[in-house]
């Protein structure tokens, strides 16, 4: 199914609900997952082969303005205009051809608080983003649901950034993919804290769509990993009820490392780490061999994503001195 | 099965085909597994899940002497006698008691020429010497099969250093092991190099016993790692027989990938690499990237050894100056 044809049937009975504004403007937090979304059954839908469940990042994300221009389309990324031929411009724009009249154009501000591409899925909150300022631009007046379906088709992890806190995006099995959306889960941990460790801002070099296609592709592993995802969310939504550190902690980081050894074992090799990535996971090992309740998560980049509760924020900040603290419910 | 009841059936038709001599000395080379060994069937024999294929280091292995003496034990490693506690002492005592009668005693003088526990498998070269040794102390006459099985015994990969070149473990079926031997593949290969990049000879955390047991009992991963190993057997046997390098290269690396990755999969997570052995891996599949007809392995251990033909040594030896390189054939 086509992209544009999904389009028109979630809008075709959205009458405007109000009148439209002269500009619009939302913002989407980041999201990281605490199991991972690997590997897709639609290429164009992006439609995954597995369910998946994140937390969002609170200051870390994105807002988007948008209002109408004349002539082309003018896109501003952290107040700077990208060229046309910029890759993002081009995935921007071919995301907007999906919304637009012949003639229309878009002049978009986005404002990154989280590095491009640097692992951070700041293409997560950016087409979430988008997706809700265009609601508001042209009052359609959609609720979540179709939100975060519109969301996923510009970026698969997308579709968690359009609620915040913990967010279950179910895989879904239908072709038209009108039932793989994300939901909220309606459980608050104001004591959860995610600690970023941004070790690399440079552009990864094996996009995550390139890595996971490769990886279901090429990976033997792979099999094995989508039975290791079934078991891991069960686990997960047992720690949230329960408020259980280690066994959030526990699932999260075993599930990402997983990940991470599947897209290994693909052929070439997909690998997001760096040596400094390793050094701060046997770091996290290290001290909680000694007791501290610490985990990690990683997404596809070299960043490092801590778990771990407030009470130990200040040794973490001692053992990881670059460390972000982001509290998604304080 | 216990390992001494399996001893005493193989030796029961031995008699002494010539007159044993005071002392006996024997060689074996280490060996690096193309396709790994990770994970057993039976604890006690050392029966492993899967079938593995080797190939020897020649000049990286260990020599032993044996002979009577008096009293007690006196086990000498690189010409330092080793302390009655030592963990290597045990070993090799625990491994004697399953051949000697009451008050008979050994001197047993090992030498290294590979760092120990350092992931080069010293302890394959060692207890399969150690059983080369003892059958020519005793005068056994035994083959290289019943040579193979006894020094599984004492290591696993032990039975794969009894002979040269490439060798197959096949992993056999029957629960008393003995169609769980070693044996050598008809193969010459004389331009075919192994490189050694030591970066540690520090004993490592966890021990390939512990760590293979750890992810068989944990990994989710590791119902995936048997099927690849069985497809990526027949791809390596294919490569021998073509003398393929790039097949070989591929599937020996993809395998060695994987083994370390299901062990990643395992909780707590099972990880052998330190940071200098990913900048390492990367440097490979950079000059790969670039043309280069360079691949690698890794066993449970930081050590990378690389894998090409002899026309691009220098080149070789020039991105990786500390590289020692091997011609099992030469």
């Amino acid at each position: 199914m086509k992209k544009s044809d999904l389009v028109t049937s979630i809008l075709k009975n959205q009458s405007a609900k109000a009148a439209a504004p002269a500009e619009a403007e939302a913002y989407a937090s980041a999201n990281i997952a605490l199991i991972k979304y690997w590997g897709k059954r639609d290429q164009e839908l992006n439609l995954p082969n597995t369910s998946s469940l994140s937390i969002s990042l609170s200051v870390f994300g994105t807002r988007t303005r948008v209002k109408h221009t004349k002539g082309s389309d003018k896109i501003f990324l952290n107040k700077k205009k990208l060229a046309a031929s910029d890759g993002f411009v081009l995935r921007i724009r071919r995301f907007l051809d999906l919304f637009r009249s012949k003639n229309e154009y878009y002049e978009i501000n986005t404002l990154n608080t989280v590095p491009t591409a640097a692992g951070l899925a700041s293409s997560a909150s950016g087409f979430a983003a988008l997706v809700k300022a265009l609601n508001d631009f042209y009052a359609w007046g959609l609720g979540p649901r179709e939100l975060s379906i519109l969301a996923r088709l510009g970026s698969g992890s997308a579709c968690r950034s359009i609620e915040e806190g913990f967010v279950l995006w179910n895989c879904g099995i239908r072709k038209d993919g009108m039932d793989s959306f994300a939901e909220k889960i309606d459980i608050r941990w104001p004591e959860l804290a995610i600690g970023v460790i941004m070790l690399s801002t440079e552009k990864k070099k094996i996009s995550s769509r390139e890595g996971m296609q490769r990886t279901v592709e090429t990976s033997v592993l792979y099999h094995s990993w989508q039975q290791k995802v079934e078991q891991d969310l069960a686990r997960l939504k047992q720690a949230l009820e329960n408020k259980d550190i280690a066994l959030l902690g526990q699932t999260a980081e075993s599930n990402a490392l997983s990940m991470h050894a599947t897209a290994l074992a693909a052929w070439p090799p997909v690998c997001y780490w760096q040596p400094k990535s390793l050094e701060m996971i046997q770091r996290v090992w290290a001290l909680r061999h000694q007791g501290l309740g610490l985990y990690l998560t990683m997404d596809a980049g070299a960043n490092i994503k801590l778990l771990f509760k407030s009470g130990i924020e200040k040794v973490v900040k001692n053992h990881f001195p670059t460390v972000e603290c982001i509290y998604p419910f304080k």
